[in-house]
This record gives C-alpha cells, sequence and structure tokens, in this order.
C-alpha cells in the first residue's frame, strides 16, 4: 500500500465526509489555540513581516481546513492593531495529499473569505490562497519560504507502514496482544518520518520561523497503552468478528494494518533535540473525551455540543474514525463490505466506551533556530 | 450570471470532459513554443535567477496543463547546460477559476514530474507545485512574486458578459445580425478587463518579468468578422432551431451571452501601450484549421492526427466546443437539453464548415518594465 496515494480523508460534504464528521479534529485546534497564538505573536514581533506565509499541513477538506489559518489572520490583525502597525499580506498555504479533495476547500474558499471579512472590525490585509498537494514526509515548499507552519491531528499518519510486522495477527494497528518487534517497528518508522518531516520543513522555514505542531498522541509511556490503540482494536474486533461469520478472510485482516503512530510527548521532545534545527518554546498534553463529540453543522464556527448519551457517543466516533479511514480500508478490503464494518463497528464502540475514554493530544510549539 | 462561478472546462477524464477535448488548444501552445522559448530565454539570460516562479493563467485540467510548463522547464534546463550554470527551484502555479478540476491536476502531478524527469538527460532543479483558485481578473498573487507567466487561450474569456446587449436577439455572441452597440459594449468589457489584468499582474511580476499571452481572436479589423463569430452562430442555429421547435423558450436565447471577446492584434497592443507597465518584445498572428482538429489521445505528448474529413472536423470541434461551453450553456439552460443541443451543433458543423474555417491565435511577448 502506497500510504500517499490512498491515504485521504472522506471527500465531498456527504453523511460520511470528513467535511461533516470532523468535530474531534475542531475541538483539538480550539484547545491548542492559545499555542498557536502564542506562536503567531512571537513570530509577529520578532520580524515585523510586510509579507507573511503560513501553512497548514495536512489541512484536509472542511470547516477546519480554514479554522487554525482563521485564528492565526486574526491574531495577526489584533496585533497590527495594538501596534498600529500596517497589515501583512497573507500567503496562505493549504496543503494535503494529491488525494485530498482540493476542489471543495477552493470552492468555499470565498465564503471564507466573506466570514473572515464580516469578522474583523477593521480592514485586513490582502490575502493570496494556495492549494499545495504532497506528502510532507518529503519537501513541499521552496527553501526558507514559510514563517509559520501549522499542523493539527495529521502528523502520527506515517509514510508508510512498518516493515516487519507480519506476525501482528489480528490486530490493525498497535493492540494488546501485539509482538513486542510490532511496537518497536512502529515507534522507529516513527522517529524516521518525524525527524525527516523536521528537516524538510527547517530547509522551508525562514530563521526564526515557528510551528505548531499537534498529534494524535498518548499519556503513557506504554506504546500499548489503551489510551491509543483501544479505538483501532475494537476496529479490529469488528473485522475479526466478520473473519469468524466468513465475510472476509483472516489473512485479508492479518496483512492490513494502519499506516499511523501516537506518539507520547517524550518520544516528541526526543526527535526535535536530535535532529537539531528547532528550539521547543512550549510542550502541551491535552484530551477530548470521546463522548464530547457531538454532531457538528456545516459551519466552521460551530460550537461543540455535548451528547448526553454514550451511545449518541459510540455512533458519533464511529462516524468519525470513518471520515478519517474510509479510504484506507476501501483500499485494503474493497468497497462492498464497508457499510458493514461501521455497522458492526458503531455498536462495538456503543457498548464497551466508557466515561474515561478519550482522545490525547500532544502539542508542541517550536522555533526555526538562526 | 456570475461568470467566476459558472466558467470553467468539462471535468473529469470522461468521453466529453475538456481533458480528451483540448487538441486545438494543444495545437496553439505548440504554434507558440517559439515565443514561449523566446520570453522564458531572455529572462534567463537577464536575470539567471535561482529560484524561478512561472504561472500558468487559466490552466484547465488535462494534458494542456502540464505541457507549457514542462516546454519552459526544458528550455531553462538547456540554457543552464549551455550556461553551465546550477539549475533554479522551480515554483510552479497553476491558476484557474474555483470551479475547475483541480483535484485531477494534482492526481496527474506525480506521473507529469515522471515524464518530465525521463525525458531530460540530467537531472532537473528541484519543482515545486501550488495551485492557486481565482479570477485573474483580479489580484492573484503576492506583490512581485513572479518571474514568468504563460496564458493560452484564456483571455478570451470577460469578467462578466457586457451590459446593454438586451437587443442582441437570436444571437448568443457577435452575430452578423446583432446592432453596433452590441459588439461596441463586447469591445469596451474587453478593454476593461484586460487593462485591469495588465494593471494586476504588473503588480505580481518582478521587474524585467515576461508574460507570453495567447488569445482566441482574429485576423480583421471587424468584430463581427466571421473568422470569430461563426462557429457562435452556428450553436446559436443550434438553440434557434430548438426554440421554433418549442423545445426551449426564445426568451432563454435572447437572455444568453458567452462572455467572451476575440481581439484582433492591434486591440491587444492598444490596451497594453495604454496600460503603460508592460514593453511588447513580439507580436503574431497564427491560426489553426478547424478541420485538422484530430482525435487526441489520453496522453500529455500526443501528436495532432489530421481528419481527413470535414464530417469528422464537425464532430471533433463540436466535442472541443463542448468541453469549453457545457457549463455555460448549463447554469442557463439546464442540464436536460444539452445532448440534444450538441447533436444539432454537430450536424450543422459538419454541413457548413468548409476549408477556409480557421480558429485565430493573437500572441503576445511583453516585459514587465523597470
Amino acid at each position: 500500500m502506497e500510504v500517499a496515494q490512498v491515504l485521504h480523508m472522506n471527500g465531498g460534504s456527504g453523511k460520511a465526509s470528513y467535511a461533516n464528521n470532523s468535530i474531534l479534529q475542531q475541538n483539538v485546534i480550539s484547545l491548542t489555540k492559545p499555542i498557536i497564538e502564542e506562536g503567531i505573536t512571537s513570530l509577529f514581533y520578532n520580524m515585523l513581516p510586510t509579507s507573511l506565509a503560513i501553512a497548514d499541513l495536512g489541512c484536509s477538506s472542511g470547516p477546519n481546513t480554514f479554522f487554525a489559518v482563521s485564528e492565526i489572520i486574526k491574531a495577526v490583525e489584533k496585533l497590527c492593531q495594538e501596534l498600529n502597525h500596517k497589515s501583512p499580506e497573507y500567503n496562505v498555504f493549504f496543503n494535503d495529499l494529491p488525494g485530498n479533495d482540493f476542489n471543495n476547500i477552493f470552492k468555499s474558499l470565498d465564503n471564507f473569505k466573506g466570514k473572515l471579512h464580516d469578522e474583523m472590525e477593521s480592514r485586513i490585509g490582502p490575502c493570496y490562497f494556495f492549494g499545495v498537494p504532497g506528502s510532507f514526509h518529503g519537501r513541499i515548499f521552496p527553501s526558507r519560504s514559510l514563517h509559520f507552519v501549522h499542523s493539527s491531528y495529521s502528523l502520527q499518519w506515517l509514510s508508510k507502514v512498518p516493515e516487519g510486522i507480519n506476525n501482528n495477527k489480528g490486530n490493525i494497528y498497535i493492540g494488546s496482544t501485539s509482538p513486542s518487534n510490532v511496537y518497536k517497528a512502529y515507534y522507529k518508522q516513527f522517529q524516521s518520518d518525524f525527524s525527516y518531516f523536521l528537516k524538510c520543513r527547517a530547509n522551508e522555514l525562514v530563521e526564526g520561523g515557528h510551528m505548531v505542531l499537534t498529534f494524535a498522541g498518548r499519556r503513557s509511556n506504554d506504546p500499548q497503552s489503551k489510551e491509543c490503540c483501544f479505538i483501532w482494536e475494537l476496529m479490529a474486533t469488528a473485522l475479526n468478528d466478520m473473519v469468524s461469520q466468513g465475510i472476509i478472510k483472516e489473512e485479508q485482516v492479518d496483512t492490513f494494518n494502519i499506516p499511523q503512530y501516537n506518539p507520547s510527548l517524550s518520544e516528541v521532545k526526543l526527535e526535535v533535540i536530535n535532529e537539531g534545527s528547532f528550539v521547543i518554546n512550549r510542550m502541551e498534553v491535552s484530551d477530548v473525551n470521546w463522548s464530547t463529540l457531538g454532531n457538528q453543522n456545516n459551519d466552521f464556527y460551530f460550537e461543540s455540543k455535548i451528547s448526553k448519551q454514550l451511545s449518541e457517543g459510540g455512533y458519533n466516533v464511529a462516524r468519525c474514525m470513518r471520515a478519517v479511514a474510509e479510504p484506507l480500508l476501501v483500499s485494503h478490503f474493497g468497497d462492498a463490505i464497508i457499510e458493514e464494518v461501521f455497522t458492526r463497528y458503531k455498536e462495538i464502540l456503543a457498548n464497551r466506551m466508557s466515561k474515561e475514554n478519550s482522545f490525547i493530544n500532544v502539542t508542541i510549539l517550536l522555533t526555526r533556530k538562526a
């Protein structure tokens, strides 16, 4: 499986689309907003740029695509007013893999610009928007061309499924029954990918440029911790049930592994220090409880609505995971079984999720060294 | 009708797609290749840039999207070898209206890059690709950010249908029966649009930056000349036949006008001189005979195949015009009548086209004044 060819969030704006099932990722950006503001404020005070190049890596397609960029522009405009400084020219780069639904982003741009102008009391600087197709596990921007990089809930995706995990039977990610070589291979792939990511961005950012990166991660030092593995174990349960009923073949499940790694804060920190191009300004771990994933509406400034029942939570977590994982599953299992997988997964989630289940977010603010 | 919302070439890669019906536009770029090479050579000798920003405006989605850019990069690499100069970093910007099928472009990029590398004997400089959604009848790039702008068969599209042409009855463009106020209104809109286009690009290009612009134009001084109007008159004939048979309403045809103007070389020249930001380096008129529009294949380095029969020509011209005009027609007439319109149009074309019918291309090479 070529991850860069296969991985993308569900496109369009239908019922199963990422655009309509991304309140988790929206909550995460909201939670990390103070760090984003800290980063852009520090950058702006130090540089006072007349032209500001902002990139959102793994922007996907939906309300969240514009959310972080919108917060960044609003923060800069506030600073310009405080400092009585002329607004910069904004160059905004939306990056994702080539399979992402960029058409949907581009068609929503006018709406986004209209809302942004409506929200601001004064005129804002001219904004230019660009789509950048390609994997952030490689160079995607010219040298020294960016001031500020944001990426949320994307960097846990690996460039490929780790090698040497053929013995990860019955699991589709690191599971409680995975042999130790499996999580070691996953960790090794994460180290290699994240280190190269840092190297690429170090070439693309100007000196003093900032990055705010949020991973779907974990608190525990144990990579087999339930807090990051349980959600995929439940999906494996759905697939294994279908194996036992003869709907899919055991071999199909055994050869399917999610190209993702949920790092701990110390694992992220270690790679930044080893790579050496960046200073760490801030690190933070936060979490979003599964049961708080309410239904979102189509607006990109919606409020999180807390569902009261865990069964609703199960339904919403299943939809959220479907928007993320469906293209990967389809590429491996075909699309005939997808409805059934997610019907089963929804039920399993509703039955087995508890008040304690959360998504863990690891956020880091970095500055490109001179 | 909001042109920027409605106008786009037929997307995807199906039978009626622009990608599969754009051999005319391909022929035009081939014809103007010497001027493109002259422009990029002049630019490169004068600047020897380490980073080269190239924009293709109205890039559409299909083989042609990559054709001009590919020629530009190959010309620069040849110069680098001759001069023993290090290859620059290429920043390539593909621009079109937000309704364009950018997803299709982005999914074809790997294939394009692969072919480009295969064709070159040596390594080429690193290439970064960007999609830029928005109308070139306004600012779409940061100030002083571009070195070379190319646009082929796009600038004849106006920002809107001219005002005050309610009396253009029975026509959908300037026709032989159009009152004089109609072509005056079209010309005025062209002047206003092209002048503002030049002003915008003058802000976006670096000093000494170059532009190669090709219009679907005309040789004659008469804006009602058959050489640019006939093809639309035949489409109007198809629509008027459907009016007389009660399939569509007369009022619908009377209120539909194509937002396009086919300028003469002297009209283009006049606006460049009046606007004042650019020096004219070269001007040229060329033509592509209707009957030479053979079937193209999907490859982006296909050869033109000359059809022997004009009836085939009629078929291919109809497909070419459909790929261009279908979204405009659908937005006004709905999609129920489209098959019928083009079945009739194809027949009318086959019956009435002659060996003399050609598309006329007006090409101009400009340099941004210091």
